[in-house]
């Protein structure tokens, strides 16, 4: 039950309203391993990192049963940085910074140790290089799930259109989801992406919760109410990692199993915003996360009884 | 297991960007009739309407079990007319015309066949107005339930925080509870208003759905997703009479029971938005509203099954 995860990983600097960090360790799949590795095992990670990049959370990675193999690392250059500014909103953010550094120039490469695996998560990148890895796989794997983002709307939307085609499950957020349509409709927008290629589409609407489409069914997963959200930065990543981690855990793609993988997502990525970057990952038992599981059924059941 | 509804009764012109109308009827209380009316009998209305108010709209609701003793009729002024412009997000809107007419000198009076209602649904009016409906009543109902809005809380604060006192539910949006208590996470606004009195706390958040608070448990109801939203208006309202009506047939006000409520209310909303003004509510069928209930199980329910 093998998961390939590609995506960044990175550092960032984050300003929220509630405090701030100078570099610390970041990228989308730093996020997904974290996740993902709480449920399968092995997480194969595609990325690449510069000289900078901390050992200790590669070994950190390692122990919870996360592969490196296809982690490519450059000598004499720094890894990818980015840094941004959230509003008191927490769902906008101006970045303040990117440095590409090695990420410029990230080809990603499939170790055969990888082939043959039954997931495979497509983190956020060029779209280019997100169809490199797909071409590259011997075998194609049972669920394709892929991030993407506006950026790559705006100026490689050809490309996306292409990889639309080649995936099962597409995950954005609902301004993303308007831009790819000329939807405002969350519906109507659904309804052309999964005519795009994808079967299924899931819409993530931040402190609002997310939304799960699939044939004419759509299921509405709530976020937690927080107390505070202290750092958002990684949460759809890690969304994005606790739903794979279930799904490629129970190996079962039924509309069913993804309304609860969300859920484990959901579960996961209310964690992350409790702390600044991954620490909050870092620190997790797996009781908590049966017992935050346990909040969101709480959350949402309701008896009906209206007779 | 009667219910008195107190609030305005009146004429809106709307424009949305998907349509316009000139004046059609409209107010808190006449949305809150046609709700509620679906779920209990009689709904014992307290309002005030001019000389143009439609007498077909009054036989309606009478037909429906409105009884409308408590409405006073003005015989040479105009209604309380409102008209507003919404904007595309369907969550913000101008107000461009507030002519108060009758409502200007509204003396809400309980008529004596009212007495011993067990359910008080306060709609959103002055302050002063609530009160004095609270003031007049022999008994206290089993359940008050007061809407406000942010306009109450910049020029009659303090009387408001004097009904905080008063009633058992209050219900608001989440910008309303966030000027109410100063404080931007609506987890930490929620504690601090039931602080302030009420025992339930529902705060609506529009097409994500509404929290309910009690203690320290929280609810979260989502909005149905809508191919479109057509006309808001009166959707608050609506929620809140379905949310009432739903209590007063079940004389059930337990926490667990609410939160049926809140379905009820969210599935009445969403018929409400179809069409410009109560036009949806007014073809409404029972079966109709089963099976919209029933979609809002559907869209919510999941099996957890981590082990």
């Amino acid at each position: 039950m093998s998961l390939i995860s590609v995506g960044t990983m990175a550092f960032d600097a984050i300003e929220t309203p509630f405090g701030k960090t100078d570099r610390i360790v970041g990228g989308s799949a730093t996020y997904v391993a974290y996740a993902a590795s709480n449920f399968v095992k092995p997480v194969q990670q595609i990325s690449i990192i510069g000289n900078d990049f901390d050992q200790s959370i590669l070994d950190d990675l390692t122990r919870r049963g996360v592969q490196l193999d296809g982690v490519e690392r450059v000598p004499n250059q720094p890894s990818f940085f980015w840094s941004g500014r959230y509003h008191m909103d927490m769902n906008t953010r101006d970045t303040l910074v990117t440095d590409l550094n090695v990420l410029a120039n990230f080809n990603p490469q499939v170790p055969a140790s990888y082939q043959g695996a039954e997931f495979l998560m497509l983190g956020n990148l060029m779209p280019k290089l997100q169809k490199q890895v797909i071409d590259q796989l011997t075998q194609r794997p049972k669920l394709i799930v892929m991030d993407t983002m506006n950026f790559w709307m705006d100026i490689a939307m050809d490309d996306l259109l292409v990889n639309l085609r080649m995936i099962d499950v597409l995950l954005v957020n609902d301004s993303e989801a308007r831009q790819l349509t000329n939807e405002f409709s969350l519906v109507k927008a659904a309804r052309k992406i999964l005519d795009m290629g994808p079967r299924f589409l899931i819409i993530k609407k931040g402190e609002h919760g997310a939304l799960l489409f699939h044939e004419n069914h759509v299921f509405y997963a709530p976020a937690l109410p927080l107390e505070d959200v202290f750092d958002p930065t990684g949460a759809g990543d890690t969304f994005a990692g606790g739903f794979m981690g279930h799904i490629a855990k129970t190996r079962d793609i039924s509309f069913d199993n993804m309304k609860t993988a969300i859920i484990v997502g959901s579960a996961m990525a209310s964690f992350c915003v409790e702390k600044f970057g991954p620490a909050r990952l870092q620190e997790l038992s797996k009781a908590e996360i049966e017992e935050r599981v346990q909040d969101f059924v709480d959350l949402v059941q309701f008896d009906i009884d209206l007779v």
